[in-house]
Formats: C-alpha cells, structure tokens, sequence
C-alpha cells in the first residue's frame, strides 16, 4: 500500500473519530498483530475503535474509496486467525468501545447488546433476573459477542443448551457497501421471514460485513445444579457412557471428558483427588429448577452408567464442591503449565459413537510422533480438544506437532467428522476445508460471499481455501496465504510469546 | 411459452423418464392448481414425478437449456401458495416417488431422509428405538420433509424443541444450475464448517434449488407424557399464565391457546366439556423420562397458574383421556365446520406479552368488519393463527375478509412481530414483506437469491416482493403477481373446493 493512502485514511481518521480513537504507533499496533493462535500473526497497518455503529459505516466507506482492507476484532481470544488484519496494509476495527448492554427484556426473554460486550457480562446483568444467556465458550470472560458471532462459538453448556445461532434473535450489520442493515426485523421473536441471512452472518468469520448490535435469546436459570465425576478404567467405558447418557434423555447442560494424562495434572495442580487409575474422567453438570428434579436426574444418572461398572462416581450439590470439581475441568488447561511450556489445540467435533475409537488413535498418534498429546473436550457434543505439548524452542519437534495435528485432524474427517466445533477456520484451517466439504459445496460458499462482499477488502482470504488451492497431501497448514500477503507464519524462533495462552 | 418448447421437453422427459413419471392431460395436472390456500390458482404446464436425485438434476438441467420455469412439489398442504407453478407455463416437479427413509442410526441420532417422505412416517419408524423427530405440522400426517424444509415448519411441540432449520444436519440439493451438491459435509454432527448455506436453505420456500435428501436429527422419545386444561375467565389471565409459565422453567412440550369460540365450537363438536364461560382455555403437554420428573412438573405448572385464578383445570396422563384432550386442539378446525362453510387462516407471531393486547384488537376488528374470527394457537411461542371465516359465494364478505386480514397483519408487525411463523410467505404475503423488513434487509436477500438462482426459473417471484413493487397502501394481498404472470388469484366464485381444507 501506498503510504500516502494509510496517511489520507489516518487523517480522515482523526478527524471523524478523534485520536484518541486510533492507534496507529508500533507499541499500540503490536498487540493486535496476533489472536490466541500460535502458529498466526500479521501486523496491522493501523487501529481504529469506534463508538458507534455510525462510525464503523464510516470506516467501511472509507476503506471502501481507498481501497483499504479491514478486520473486526473483538477481544482477540480467537484460535484460528479470523481477527488477524488480512495483510500488513490491512486495518483493524476493534469493538472495544462498542461495549454495552442495551437492554434487558425479561418479559420476552431477550437482551440488546453490542458487539464489544463481554459474553460474561450480559450473565452477570441476568443473574438478578433468574436468566442467563446459554453459549459460554471458555474464553468467556474475556471474549465478546462480536467474536462469538463470527465465530458461532460454542461452551461448556452448549451440550444441552445449543450454539450462538440458537440464541441470536436478530443482527445489525454494517455491510461491506457500508450500509446500516438488520438482518431480519429488529425484534423480539424468533420466526423471521425471507431468506435467512441472520443464519448466514453468524458463522461466517467477519468476512460478509460487520456485526455490531443483536437481539439475542436469554433463558430462565435453573435453580438447582448438581455436578457428577465419574472416573471409568477404560475410554472404551467412558464413550459407552456418554451414549446411554444422552439416550437416557438426562439431557445434562455439561457432559465432559478429561484422559489420564489430564487426571494426573489436574490432581497435582489443584489436588481435586480424581482416580488415578482412571483412563477417563467424566463430569457431568445436571440443572433443573426443583430439587426433586434434580434428585431424579442424579439417581438416573447413575443408574445409567451402572453397566459401564465406574471406578468411582462423586455427586456434588454444595457450590463450594461444585467450584472445586469445576476447577478440574476449568483449570485443565492451566495444569498442563506443569508439563510443558506450551501446547497447540485442536477442535474437531466426531459422531459421539467413534469417541473411544478416535481417542485411541490420537494416543496412537501421539506414540508415532513421541509427543505427549492430552485431552480435556465436550464429550456430549463429540467435540474433542486434543492438545499437542511442545517446547517452542524445539523447531523439529514443532514439525511434528504440525504432522501430528494434520493427521489427526483427517482422521476425525474420515469416522465422519468436521475440522472445528467452535474455534472456527479462518487462517488456520482453510487449507484444510476441502478434506471436509466437496469443491461444490466450497464454490457455494464462495458464490455466495462474492455476492455479497465483492469488494474483497473485508476479513478476505479467511475461511475458505484460496482460489486455485488445493490440500491434497496436505502440507498446507497454517501457511496458505502468502500468496495474498496475509496471515503471515511464524517460524518457530517467533514463539516467545506462546506461553501468554497457556 | 411456444407449445413447442413444452412438447420438446415432455418428448425429452417421456425418453429419460418413462411415461409414467409425466402428467400432462387436464385432469392429471388439474389437482396441482392449487395447495391449502383458498386464494391463488395455478395451472401448471405439466407435472413430472422423478424417482432420484439425478433424475432431478436433469430436469433442472433440461429446464435450464429450454427456459422452463419450474417449482418443487411436496404434498401440497402449503399455506402461502410456495408449491404453485410460477406461472401457467410452469413446470410441477412432484417428490411424490422420492419418499423413503433411507437410513436410521439411533447410536448417533440420526436419520436420512428423501424430500417427499411424509413427516409422521419417520416418527412411525422411529417409535420402535424410543425416539422421534420433533417438527410436527399440524399436516404432519400427509405433508413431506422437502415442503417443511422449504417452509422451515413448526408445529405443536416447536416451543420446547423448535423447529425445521434446529433439526436439520445437512441438505443434499439440487442447484438452480443442476449440480447436486451437499449443503455441508454429509454427516450426523452438527458442526458444519464454512459459510451457513444449509441454514440458508432451509426456508427460502424452494427459490434457491430443490432439496433431495437430508440427514435429520432425531431424539430420544419421552417415556411419560401428561396434558393440562386450564380454563381462564379473561384473555388477560391466560396470556398472563403463558409468560408465568414459561418463565418458570417448566418448558412444556406444547403450549396452545384455545379462545371463547373456539370453546363453544370443540364443546359442540366432540363433548369435551370445557367450561362454557372461559374466555381461553390453555392446553400445556408436558413429557419427562420419569413419572416423579412429570408429576414434579405438573405440581410447579398448578402452583405457577394459581395467581391467575383459573376457573378450572383438569390434568391427565391416561393415553385415552390425553387423546380425547387433545382433540379439543387438534379438532378445532375441523369443528369450524359447524359454524362456518371456509375460513382463511392466518400465521402472525407476536411477542407473548402483547399476547392478550393482539387478541383483544383482533376481536374489535372482527366487530369492525362485522366477521367472525376463532383463535386457536401456539401460545408458547407467540404463533397466532387467527380463523377468519366467511360464505365462499359472498363477495361482498370475502372482501370485508381481505381488509380484516390485512389489518390483522399490520397489527402483528406493529407490536413487534412477523408476518408469518410457519405457513410461509410464498406468494401470498411477500406484499407484506415491506412491512416487516427494511428495503435495505429485503435487498440482501435478493442479492443473495441471485447470485444463487440467477436464471430466474426456480420457483422464482415468490417470497421477495416483485421488484419495483411496495405494499405501502397494502391493498396487495394475493394479488402480487399478476406481472409475472404466476399465482393468479381466484374470484370468489372461483372458491367451489374451499371446504375440501376445512
């Protein structure tokens, strides 16, 4: 890019927004030149944050007259490099001062928020009105709704619960013409009519337009929760499990898996006391809004896994307990601080009934490659988060991180499954889309983008492979856009600041 | 259209098809004139019954190369005119031979479906594993899955389970430009990566392509059911018990109001007995794997109501006293029969707290417009369907009937709702559409209606309002499409067949 043209933006820029509202010095760049992905980062020519909707339709426009491209950023917790400036000439639009919760209608059972509202916050603001919003990924203290929008992210409870596009009612978005557009009417109820474009955006990795207000659904919390642990001697066991579990119609709002490997941390971190024999730890989170519910759907739980013969199960209903057992499944990935520097995490969802068959092969794999790989994940949902240890100074090691992630991320496509539950694919993962998904299916989705952002400067070159790229051999990952400038590799001697994300 | 194009294609599909697979006499293509709305009229061109997915596909490619218009056909009971030829010169592709259950896979809960498979037929297959498919259109015993795709279908147990577009996995389609594609990897998670274009789909009442297949989700069968009565003596009362309901966590598998006339009607048709001086009646289904968690259930719906002070309420859990209950709802149409010779019945969905606030207006202007108008509905999600009824051979009425609806319409959206829940926009309402969404929203839409259909021959001018055309005045209804020669509407002495829907 021209400097002048970044120049003629920064000063229309500071003109419009203030100063205040630009960053635009190398200190102030830097720390949006990553997300939480490792393997991703790209400078970014500049950062805007706008106050207002109003603001960011002038952005748009703006970039659109010169040319230039832009990515919405929220909290940068993403995993995929979706939020990443598309080249080094790239700006970013960052949501943090489009931060607030608009309203609350308890009545309608639904809320008003901006995209740079904390997914947290809009749960505490429920909490004195008995209601929650559901989809909670674990980044959600820090990540905002305009990411889980793009990223249709998931959580702990989405298990029972569903994800972001169950509980989105309706989308305000500024679209790559730099229009102000709601995806259906701005309402409170959940039948639009037309085509379902509020479907489309969600999803969609910030590459159809900005998102920056919504409707979303908020639910009536349940009074009562229960946690159960239940430590099996075999994966074979603990998959067999999760099956009779969901055919028992438990419906429970968590259903978790944690391995051996991640027994052993959980216990010396945070002396939870888990078996450890144990081949696989399942916990289980039951909600209902009386105790007596409550009390059947625990006495139901164990009967069910009766036949699976656990080597222990343990019920918690105290909050004291329940935090406790939590931190088992909550602060698994902090644990794995004490045996190993840094990790690379995956996010393949599987049919639930190849659990114990696809684990099996990840130790397999894990074997093959001599890396230590372990696994805490969303059994009820088949969505698995196999975590690759590595030194970040060891290059060749790094080598075989990336094998290993490549071959187990085509061994979940092969028993059936998908390349992301909820971390999305941005960068990371585009390569990679043709192993899930016909070239058919791929040219839809690029016509339909085309057709709505043919100006190629939002978010462009995420998401889906690059025209005229193929995986095939699969050497691919995390490196297919030099072509276009963007989301530039790290080699592994750039991996000082890995352990920000352990 | 030259006589000649259509001989050319019924000499093409009578060699790849067999003659059997054709209708083109009067009296064969006479019964697709029409579906379940009284108002339009279409005579198609002539009909075809494909047997497979490739056989679809050369229709469309064999439209395609001669400019036929053509329109998928499921079982006809559509509300919105959706299934009807776009215009006499129009092709019926029927799905009335692609009706199997392909697969069952209760381990992964799952199942793969033709398009003109008949709704209650899967559940009839899935009853024997303990599970079912949840969307459940009242028409659920002839109507297919390609028409409840298109329409994205409701039903009586959407407001705990929802609807079409929640319990769809993937879509196996047929392109406007006749490649068969599926919408994401054919596969039983439901974490499809990419760009949404299943959701986009399911919906868009065929104008994006013809849907073939599908894998559906299906769910693990409730073991203990119990049906609730609850008569209230205000409108008030009873919508007042619907948000009271709701809030409380009890999450009813149904959740249906039944008004005054409608009382009167069912009493008179089926001695159901309800109390003669309600002004609405409540019908809540609860379902549970338990009988504790159901009587649980039952004891916090009675204790929920109880400030409503209902005039009575009678709870039931024998099969045959829970059939007869529910005749009370899904005998209410039929038992307009007594009271009326047609009726035209609407779809609007309203916030739940303007519950008793709609309804109260909709009565003045049934007064107004000196009509009779009965409600029975999904309270639980806000999914109106008022019964308009009137005399076939009173012109003058059918016109007063008209001007009512359109005021009714009007109202909805005015209170923050849409214009239809589950009987679509098809040809009927997509005057209306502009009442409901911006000129800004309506036109992302046909962007991306024509950047996927751009040959304008797949079920085209129904859903968006014609170009050009503003309902601003309103006197459009089911008259939109005279220009395009589609969907002619019928003078009301034209209504001879109306009572074959009541």
């Amino acid at each position: 890019m021209p400097t002048s043209t970044l120049t003629q933006f920064l000063t229309l820029a500071e003109r419009m927004l203030g100063k205040q509202a630009i960053l635009d010095s190398l200190p102030q760049r830097f720390p949006y030149e990553r997300d939480a992905n490792f393997m991703l980062a790209t400078l970014p020519a500049c950062v805007v944050l706008p106050s207002t909707t109003a603001q960011v339709q002038w952005i748009v426009k703006t970039c659109n007259q010169l040319g230039l491209s832009y990515t919405a950023r929220g909290a940068g917790t993403g995993l995929s490099g979706g939020s990443l400036a598309v080249s080094e000439a790239g700006i970013i639009i960052s949501f943090a001062k489009m931060n607030k919760l608009l309203e609350i209608n308890p009545k309608e059972g639904c809320a008003k928020v901006q995209a740079g509202l904390v997914n947290a916050k809009l749960n505490t603001a429920l909490a004195p009105h008995g209601l929650f919003y559901a989809p909670d990924p674990s980044s959600q203290s820090a990540c905002t709704f305009g990411g889980n929008w793009a990223e249709n992210a998931g959580g702990i409870h989405c298990a029972k619960y569903g994800v972001t596009t169950d509980h989105t009612l309706s989308l305000c978005w500024v679209t790559p013409q730099a229009e102000i557009v709601w995806s259906n009417a701005p309402k409170t109820v959940f039948a639009p009519n037309g085509l379902n474009i509020r479907q489309l955006l969600i999803g969609s990795e910030g590459t159809l337009g900005l998102l920056c207000e919504a409707w979303v659904k908020v639910l009536p919390k349940p009074t009562h929760v229960a946690v159960a642990f239940m430590a099996f001697s075999s994966l074979e066991a603990a998959s067999q499990a999760v099956s009779a579990i969901i055919q028992a119609g438990i419906n429970p709002a968590a259903l978790e898996l944690i391995d051996a490997l991640t027994v052993q941390c959980v216990n010396k971190a945070f002396g939870v006391g888990l078996p450890e024999t144990a081949q696989a730890v399942l916990l289980a989170e039951l909600d209902a809004f009386h105790p007596e519910e409550l009390a059947y759907l625990l006495t139901t739980l164990q009967s069910t896994i009766e036949p699976f013969t656990p080597l222990s199960v343990e019920t918690a209903t105290s909050p004291e307990r329940i935090t406790q057992l939590w931190k088992a499944r909550k602060g698994a990935v902090a644990s794995y601080g004490n045996i190993s520097p840094a990790f690379y995490v995956m996010d393949p969802v599987i049919p639930r009934s190849k659990l114990a068959e696809t684990l099996t092969e990840i130790n397999a794999i894990a074997k093959r490659y001599d890396l230590v790989i372990a696994n805490v994940f969303h059994a009820g949902d088949g969505n698995l988060h196999p975590h690759l240890m590595f030194e970040p100074t060891d290059v060749e090691q790094m080598e075989r991180v990336k094998q290993a992630s490549h071959e187990i991320m085509h061994l979940c496509v092969k028993v059936g499954g998908t390349l992301s539950g909820e971390h999305g694919i941005g960068l990371e993962k585009q390569g990679y889309l043709h192993d899930e998904l016909s070239s058919a299916s791929i040219g839809w989705m690029r016509a339909v983008q085309e057709a709505i952002a043919p100006e190629g400067l939002c978010n462009a070159n995420k998401i889906l492979p690059l025209k005229g790229f193929c995986s095939e051999g699969g050497h691919s990952h995390a490196t297919p856009t030099g072509s276009s400038g963007g989301g530039r590799p790290l080699s592994p001697s750039g991996l000082a600041s890995a352990d920000l994300w352990i």
